[in-house]
C-alpha cells in the first residue's frame, strides 16, 4: 500500500474534513481519520455524529485497504510537509496498516495507526436522478441562515427548511421575530426537509465554491449529497415549520425603494447609540426622505437617506436593528421596503433578485 | 469648542488608546475617553492603572477645554462615520461640555459627554535629554519579549529587563529554563529597570512603527517615553532580575551553523509528533550534520540538514522543541549554535546580528 499525492490536494481534501472531524470525543475513534486507498483514488472520510463526509483525492496509488490515523496529528504533519509531494507508505510493520511512513523532501515520519474496525458505517445513500447547481444550493441557505432562532423554545426553528416541488426550491428560516425566505426555480419532487442551522453551515462551506451539480437522496432522517469529489450526508430535523405564509403581509399602505447599502451602512452607524436591551431604531418614511434615528444611555444618532416611496406621506416604524441589518445584508443593490402598518410586519425583497423575501415585525412603540 | 479633524487621523488616534481603555472597570471612569481641545491640537489620553497613555492630533480647533466620553461607544461611531471629515461641536447644552454633537456627511450623533473633575491624574514625566530610536526600542524589546515567564514563582521574570549603560541599551527576559538578551550599542546614563511584560508588549504595539525618536524619563516606578505624537507612561516592577550572567556559558564543546528558518520549520514538523508534555525533540550533531527526531504517542518524526560545525565530531542534546523553536523567531539569516556538553546550557546566536544572544537549557536525559 503506497501513495503518492501533491501535498496542496491532501491538505486541500484535509481543510473540508477538519471542522467536522471532533478533536476530542466521547467516542475517540471519532477523533481519527479512515484513509482509504482504492482504485477510484485515496479516500477519507470524517463524521462529527450529525454530518457525515468523505473526499476523493486523485492520487497515483498502489495496492487497496483502509487504516485510521490520528486525524488533527496527520493535518498538522501533511500542512507542515518540506516538500511539494507527499508519499505515503503503509503497513511496513508485521501486521499490514500498523504503521504508516510520511516522506517529504528531508523529513520523514512513522505514524502509528488504528484498525478501522471499530470506526462507525456512514450514512451515505444512494442518490436519484435529481440534481442542483452546488454553489446555488449554498447560495439559497446562506441567504436565509441569519433568521434561524438560537432559541431552545420551538427547536424546529433551529433549522434550515428546504422546500422543493415542481417549480422551486425554496429554503426558508425563522425564529417567530422575522423570516427569510428564498426561491430558485427549479424542477424537483415534492418534500419539505429541515437541516439542523450547524449542519446547513456545513452544507455551506463544503458547496460554496464547489463546481458542478450534487445529486441527492432523501430518506431514514438523512439528505445525502453526492458532488464530485464530496459525498455529505446530514441528519435532519423531525417535523416540519408550522404554517408561515400567513404571517407574510399581502397588503401594504407604503413603499419605499432605496440602496440597499447605504441603508445598512446608516443603520449600522445609528444604532451604535440605540438601546443595548432592544437595539430600537425608529424609522420616519416622510415624503421621499428616509430619517432613521436611535436613543440610548449614551446620546442620539440620527441619519437621513433619499428614497422613492409610494402610499402614505408618512408613517414610523420601530424596529431591533440588528434585524434590518441582518434583513438586507443578502441583498445587493436596491432594496423594497413594504410597509403593512407600523405594528404589523414589514417586507423587504431584492429589487433585483425576485428570489428574496425578508418579513421582520416591527417592535411595540 | 468645535473641531474638524480628518476620520482617519481621528480612527488612528483612538486605536492607538482603544487597547489601553479598558471596555469595563471597576473605575467605571476609566472607560471613558479624555478629550481635551487645546492649541497644541486634540489630545486623547487613556489608562489601564499600569500604562498611561496620550495622543496628540493635528485638527482645526476653535476654543480650548476638556470633556469625558465614552470610548468604546465613540470610538465606533468614528469608526463608521460616512464622511472623509469629522466636526467635534462641545457644550451645546446648557452647561459647556455636557454635550458632544458628531457630525460626518449626513450623520448625525449627540453623544453625553461627563466631567473630567474625577479622572485620575497621568503619570508623564517631563523627559530628559536621553533619547533612542523609537523603533529600535521596540525591536530591542520585541527580540527577547519571547522569554519572559508566564508563572507566579519568581513573580521578576515576568518583566523585561531594560539595562542602561554608557555603551548600550540591553533588553533581557528570562524564565529561568531560558534566556533572550538582545544589545544596541548607545550611550545612555547607568540604570536598570523592569517592564512587566504585558506593558512592554504596548511600548512595542505603539511605538515600532513610530518614525523618530523617543525621550524619556525614568522616576518614581515610572518609565515615561515621549515620542513626536505620543506620551507613555508605564509603572515599572520592583526590584531586577538575579545576576543571570553566570548560566550563560562561556566554553564551548561544538559550535554548528545553519540557516535558522531551516531549523525552526524541521523542528516544527518534527515536534507535531513529541511528546505532549516535555515536547522532547532531539538533536544528534554528527559530522557535518544535524538529526533531529521526536518521539510521541502518535509515532516519530526525523529530519536531517546539513551543517557547518567544529569541535566534538558527534553530541546528542534534548530539548524543548518550543524553547528552540521561540529561540530562533528573532534570527534572520543564519544562526550559530554552541554547545557546552549534553546536560549544560546551549547558546543560539545571530551570525548577521551580533545583538541578539539565546540560551537555552537542554532538557536531562
Amino acid at each position: 500500500m503506497e501513495v503518492r499525492i501533491p501535498k496542496r490536494t491532501l491538505a486541500e481534501g484535509l481543510s473540508i474534513l477538519e471542522r467536522i472531524i471532533p478533536s476530542r470525543s466521547s467516542n475517540p475513534i471519532l477523533t481519527y481519520l479512515p484513509i482509504e486507498l482504492s482504485e477510484q483514488g485515496l479516500i477519507l472520510r470524517g463524521t462529527n455524529g450529525e454530518v457525515d463526509l468523505e473526499v476523493k483525492l486523485p492520487a497515483e496509488i498502489q495496492g487497496s485497504g483502509q487504516v485510521l490515523v490520528p486525524a488533527q496529528t496527520f493535518a498538522q504533519i501533511v500542512r507542515s510537509a518540506p516538500g511539494e509531494l507527499i508519499e505515503l507508505v503503509f503497513g511496513t510493520g508485521e501486521r499490514p496498516g500498523e504503521r504508516l511512513e510520511l516522506h517529504s523532501g528531508a523529513f520523514n515520519t512513522q505514524l502509528s495507526t488504528t484498525s478501522p474496525d471499530g470506526y462507525p458505517e456512514l450514512a451515505f445513500k444512494a442518490p436519484g436522478s435529481e440534481k442542483i447547481a452546488a454553489s446555488r444550493l449554498a447560495q439559497a441557505i446562506t441567504r436565509v441562515r441569519y433568521a434561524a432562532s438560537t432559541e431552545e423554545y420551538r427547536a424546529i426553528f433551529r433549522g434550515v427548511q428546504l422546500e422543493m416541488s415542481p417549480t422551486s426550491l425554496r429554503a426558508v428560516a425563522s425564529d417567530g421575530f422575522r423570516l427569510a425566505r428564498y426561491d430558485l426555480p427549479m424542477q424537483l419532487q415534492t418534500r419539505k426537509l429541515v437541516i439542523p442551522a450547524r449542519s446547513a453551515d456545513e452544507i455551506v462551506r463544503v458547496f460554496k465554491d464547489a463546481q458542478g451539480e450534487v445529486a441527492f437522496a432523501v430518506g431514514e432522517g438523512t439528505l445525502t449529497l453526492v458532488g464530485e469529489a464530496v459525498r455529505m450526508s446530514v441528519k435532519l430535523m423531525e417535523g416540519e415549520f408550522p404554517d408561515y405564509a400567513r404571517v407574510i403581509p399581502q397588503s401594504f399602505v407604503l413603499e419605499a425603494t432605496l440602496a440597499a447599502e447605504a441603508l445598512r451602512e446608516g443603520l449600522k452607524r445609528v444604532a451604535v447609540l440605540s438601546d443595548r436591551n432592544n437595539h430600537r431604531v425608529n424609522l420616519l418614511f416622510n415624503n421621499g426622505k428616509l430619517d432613521i434615528d436611535a436613543e440610548g444611555d449614551y446620546g442620539r444618532g440620527r441619519e437621513e437617506l433619499a428614497i422613492d416611496s409610494s402610499g402614505e406621506p408618512q408613517l414610523m416604524v420601530a424596529y431591533n436593528a440588528q434585524y434590518l441589518i441582518d434583513a438586507l445584508a443578502p441583498i445587493e443593490g436596491a432594496v423594497r421596503i413594504k410597509l403593512s402598518g407600523p405594528t404589523s410586519p414589514s417586507v423587504l425583497q431584492a429589487v433585483e433578485d425576485a428570489g428574496y423575501l425578508a418579513v421582520v415585525v416591527p417592535l411595540r412603540v
